[in-house]
């Protein structure tokens, strides 16, 4: 096999064989194909499309380019979720606690943010002592004994995924459905868990800014998922203003210990208990979703939902002063408090650039090796389709320098009036199986 | 300005600004640009294409990359002339003596041959001595004192279209037409000439297999040139059988001798007196196609072109004699004449076919690095169209190993007969300006 000839059929539209695509992905494990001729290859992958047989193969030939995770020496079903990132994106922590409290075993893996997206494991991090580098023998046992694990990546999962990740980057040839698609699955499918719900968001802060490509995305996932015999789900979230009201690395975790103590935002609230249902009936731990509701919003006022996030702290060896009193976490040296500037309804609330003026405060990454300022970010006081007056408090800043004009201009450029009413957009849009 | 904002816009099938395009060809030219970089470039040119006036600038900056040849030093107007390549090309040969004859300069640069196609200067090294390598002086001062210098490159022409060239063959972005016409254009308009006639062939023989698709190369080429302020046409020529009845070195240089003696096949023939009368028009030599055709013919007819082949081969220290006496060109060992087996009218001679049956023979190179055998190759004596009977000899191999089993079953594939007479295909199908 040449793989020039694997080039010329995908430029000339043709579909690859399961051959071809291992031989593609062997060839980007091994180092034996040259990356001038890989990055050719998904130019012409980005513009001629795969179909869902040849995204299914290169998701699972990319899982196996590396460890694949055993995780059945854990009892019962083991759950898993993965959102394709946005703006104040905490669900792992509160989603997690919630559906262990119901006894659900949540088994996962994060990442690190980089640009206006957080990434839950920076969170964590923001709790003195967290570690998200557990043994695969320490997360397992963690999984069995309380039901909920978040680490970082452990073992070398799917090597090939990094390096076309790294090729795809300077290549224009990240914003690909199938490579996207393949990208995500192979990394869950190589998790080891039973069941996957994807959180697929849209919007202006989201990867997919249209709901019809979220949909795009979240079908080519579970196509991948169902051609290897897991149960995947999708939900299609709104990325369209910030999810709750906190961007911010210890601001997150406060307001995700709030959520699962019934006191959090209404729409991530709203977001984590969707996705509980959804969860709790993939594991076959309710056989309805009023069902599920019920056991999630009982798991939360019981408190045992709260429960379980303090003793993934305990476990993974983070200070549970810090959670038990929220005071305790890192703080801004400064909070300044921004009014609105004009009267009306807020239109929009542009999430991605919050998301950047977050990361400019330090509490997000420019570039991979930024360091994190957990203190720092945003707490938001309005939401898309507020009434709000000249003066009314749009958002309290959390910062350790102070604020230049340049960042205030661009804070207020986030948002957006209108005389008339605006319609609210539902939280989840819509959940495909 | 980066690399990845270009791969981007031409992704989008944006159009890319002359500022983009020489920052792209200065960053090959000095390495600047990675080969993955550029690679997902070609493979988006390739699939979502370039307008005229990006190609024409693609070609420009191309051929500003390294020297440009200045024959200005020359008296008169500067004739070049280039073919896309084809099997039993001999064009260059036959027609530069016809046309210098007639008071044309023609200062040529020609390469090697390579697969199935063959090269002019593997053609003029069949003359013992004949020296392809002049220095710029040597070769402007042959082309004023005798109107006509076939060489290979000198100086450092365009470097960006190596370096492209490398990486195009290895990514599946050769057959790209902007990428093509701007390759071959830029060569053209480094060499420094006035005028230039294109011979784009087309057929089963040749790089663009449809009349329609020479037809788009042929106006992309000819677009680069007229924005260059260069007068440019082009013919669109028959591929579909062999260029006159030779095919290999030796015997391709005694059938040009031959024609500019009037004594050719009627095809070759017809083809070297068509592009004579456009470069004659060119370069106001003559006023008309008539006027043209007379001057060319009395060439041939009074010696004049022959003298001119003569004295090319003495100015380039080539074996004369050779060229007197043709016999005591290279020869191969063996000649073995190949018969019909079936009887009709020969409805089609694959040359690619045959290109590649004389390569194998060592008349051609199928690696870069291979050595040309000068004696050997065919005669064919049987043309598309002939009605032929079982017996009638079809060709006369001239070869200097025993002829396998297996070569001789391929050179019979390359005939196809029909019952019904065959129409003949004009040897030049059209000519466009």
């Amino acid at each position: 096999m040449r793989f020039l000839d694997i080039i010329e059929k995908k430029k000339n539209k043709e579909v690859l064989s399961d051959q071809e695509i291992q031989f593609f992905i062997d060839g980007v494990t091994d180092e034996s194909i040259p990356d001038y001729q890989i990055s050719a290859l998904l130019m012409a992958i980005r513009l001629n499309g795969m179909d869902e047989h040849e995204t299914a193969k290169l998701a699972e030939a990319m899982m196996h380019s590396g460890d694949v995770i055993d995780l059945s020496d854990i009892e019962g079903i083991k759950s898993d979720k993965h959102s394709t990132g946005g703006v104040g994106d905490k669900t792992s922590l509160a989603l997690g606690a919630m559906v262990a409290a119901c006894g659900l075993k949540l088994a996962k893996m994060s990442g690190r943010g980089l640009g206006h997206t957080g990434g839950t494991l920076d969170k964590l991090e923001s709790i003195e002592g967290f570690n998200i580098a557990l043994s695969e023998e320490e997360f397992k046992k963690q999984v069995s004994e309380i039901g909920l694990a978040i680490i970082g990546q452990t073992g070398d999962l799917v090597p090939a995924d990094k390096k076309l990740y790294a090729l795809r980057d300077v290549t224009g040839t990240v914003d690909s459905i199938p490579l996207i698609a393949s990208s995500i699955m192979s990394k869950k499918l190589a998790s080891g868990s039973d069941t996957i719900l994807l959180d697929v968001k849209y919007g202006e802060g989201a990867f997919m800014h249209t709901v019809e490509d979220a949909k795009k995305l979240a079908r080519a996932m579970i196509s991948i998922g169902k051609k290897l015999g897991k149960n995947t789900m999708a939900m299609i979230t709104d990325m369209n203003q910030p999810l709750g009201n906190t961007i911010g690395n210890a601001l997150e975790v406060k307001e995700a210990i709030e959520t699962v103590k019934g006191e959090g935002p209404k729409d991530f609230t709203e977001l984590c208990l969707t996705a509980g249902e959804i969860m709790l009936m993939q594991a076959n731990k309710a056989s309805n979703k009023k069902e599920a509701r019920a056991m999630l919003e009982e798991a939360i006022k019981s408190g045992k939902a709260y429960e379980k996030l303090e003793k993934m702290v305990i476990y993974q060896g983070g200070n549970v002063e810090q959670i038990r009193n929220t005071d305790l976490l890192p703080q801004a040296k400064y909070k300044t408090d921004l009014e609105s500037k004009e009267e009306g309804y807020i239109e929009n609330i542009h999430s991605m650039g919050l998301g950047i003026a977050a990361m400019k405060l330090g509490a997000g990454r420019e570039k991979k090796e930024d360091e994190i300022n957990y203190g720092v970010g945003l707490k938001m006081n309005a939401k898309k389709g507020d009434y709000v007056k000249k003066g009314h408090i749009l958002c309290r800043v959390y910062h350790d320098e102070p604020l230049s004009d340049e960042w205030i201009e661009d804070f207020y450029k986030t948002f957006t009036y209108k005389d008339q009413k605006v319609d609210p957009i539902p939280i989840v849009e819509e959940i495909l199986d």
